[in-house]
């Protein structure tokens, strides 16, 4: 296919999901209705935070399905409806962890119920508390209907369970990153790059590609080996996408990424490339600033130049570039379908796209 | 049957559901493993802060399945162990909601977390943060496994689907509920008696009573009408716990309820007696210590004989008695089998046990 042909496809695609999602989320406010207008407000915002994301993670269900043969969209894409709502409730506790109320510039769960208690003139404390009781609640409907979503596929019952295997593997996979996260923000000491690695993939990847890949293949049918590469492929992208994710957290331009790039460096955000500076001689020099809450423009620019000067930038692309090219080494192998191979060639040079 | 048997017949569901929460551990910490020792150690966190429990829903399960034919001991077992999981998750996120470290005198799964990150030197901030990071993860396992207990029970793919919409039931007024609740702890006025009641059915009646006892009769495959009267039964009785509950929590003794007799006045809790005491000329005497976080001993001695002397406390028990009434009058139904009214008038009792 060429460009024009997969954004057609791709737009088709994301319809169908959203089409899903609007049914289930208009199905949820119709019977909040009965427990009070507050509860119907609570759904329209988890629906808020839900919809118009870039529906990553139904692409990468839909992309496997249909390029595997696979002809009955619906199913898929209540399949690729429920790792979206899945993720949905991963980002709205991980903001509940994290204590953001704000995502991508743009008010969470938690930050539009603060802001709301705050207009009605509560104090700071109760207005977070207000947000922060929210995005628990949404989150755990969110969580508990992802697994509803893939029972409603209408898919047979031995691909159902293996469904439900699937999405099972991915919360138990990103609760675990989730905890590793969690230690590496209370722990002084910077981890080593492979602990990094291991944890955005648990915590991300495999949630966001392995899964939702796989299964694609199983929904379409595909041999164990097929589904088996599917996620080995999901594995090396995955870190790769977020080897670059969490350089454009900081080399990025915000009007592309609609992310700042302060935030990982006021944070201190454990990555590679702080992994990698570390252990060079230079870091001493950058190491105060690194989580330093109001770090300045100027400062957050010396830091960059010192992260490009002792070689964890181009490290951290060259590891990025390292496990995209195992993905297509994946990809090139004999059992994988040529219909797989052009579908999920793009997927790799949109993340290596994004480093150049 | 009389009270020795009901207490063996208890005694072996107890150890049956045992058994599947047991097996399910085990699995998840096999698992985890492979995902490091700290993941490991979260899953024994939840697992500890899940059995030993009064194991009060998967009785209602069982107790309903068996008196009314039920003879697969196990399937019920695994729907009663995914009422337990389920209650684990809400409550732990209650306490996230709540900032409650600890529950019942012992330290749920924040306060573990928070104590050992105490132990471990962080700060106070550090070791609250690292707390109730482990219980939004904690919570969320444990939300999305109930589902699968519900799945691994083995039973029919019709009874499934009707059980997976009962668990969704639950969740979906519990979630409800806890969002008046929240409310309720952030608006000045006591809500009316008939909101509190509302509040307090749906955030904890409708899956610890409605939604248990209707699965038991749906496993056992009664008639619509035996599972829609059972709901109704487990509406009234649970409303009528839910009010002695909260005269417990004043009234009550410490060494029976192992719940302090001080906390739900120093949290200035809504209850159904305190709402009625608002109602009243003594209400101004007692308003300045609803709340007050340092409450002296004497100070909860003097507003206990206020809500009795304004009538509060006798307003609540008759309360609790009328639903209790209404309750077995369901039971008193033509077509309730005999096994199940025999089953369940010890429900009652118990209930109305506690306030004599």
């Amino acid at each position: 296919m060429n460009g024009p042909d997969l954004i057609s496809v791709s737009i088709a695609r994301q319809a169908q999901v959203d089409v899903v999602l609007e049914r289930f989320f208009s199905l949820a406010k119709n019977r909040a209705a009965a427990f009070g207008e507050q509860y119907v407000q609570l759904w329209t915002t988890l629906e808020s935070n839900t919809i118009g994301g870039k529906r990553f993670r139904p692409r990468m269900v839909m992309g496997a399905y249909q390029s595997l043969g696979g002809t009955d969209l619906e199913a898929a894409a209540y399949v690729g409806a429920a790792f979206e709502l899945l993720h949905t409730a991963l980002i709205v506790h991980d903001d509940v962890i994290d204590h953001d109320f704000v995502r991508r510039g743009v008010a969470n769960i938690s930050g539009s119920y603060r802001d709301a208690a705050r207009k009605a003139g509560s104090s700071e404390k109760v207005a977070e508390h207000s947000g922060i009781s929210a995005a628990v609640i949404a989150g755990d409907l969110a969580l508990f209907n992802s697994y509803r979503l893939i029972d409603r596929s209408g898919v047979s019952d031995v691909v159902r369970s293996r469904l439900l295997e699937v999405m099972d593997d991915a919360l138990f996979a990103s609760a675990a990153g989730e905890l590793i996260d969690v230690d590496f923000s209370i722990t002084a000491e910077v981890p080593r790059v492979d602990d990094i690695l291991t944890m955005e993939r648990l915590k991300t990847a495999v949630y966001s590609f392995e899964c939702p890949l796989q299964a694609g293949a199983i929904l379409a049918g595909a041999s164990e080996e097929v589904i088996q590469t599917l996620g080995d492929f999901g594995r090396e992208i995955g870190i790769a996408y977020q080897l670059v994710d969490d350089l454009l957290g900081v080399f990025g331009k915000e009007a592309e990424t609609g992310k700042t790039t302060m935030g990982d460096l006021r944070e201190g955000k454990r990555t590679v490339m702080i992994s990698y500076a570390t252990s060079t001689a230079e870091w001493e020099s950058i190491e105060p600033l690194i989580g330093k809450h109001d770090l300045t423009p100027e400062e957050a620019e010396a830091v960059r130049q010192v992260l490009i000067d002792c070689g964890a930038r181009s490290f951290a692309e060259g590891l990025a570039r390292y496990y995209a090219n195992r993905a297509l080494a994946r990809l090139a192998e004999p059992h994988i379908p040529p219909a797989l191979r052009i579908e999920l060639h793009p997927v790799v040079d949109a993340v290596l796209g994004r480093v150049k």
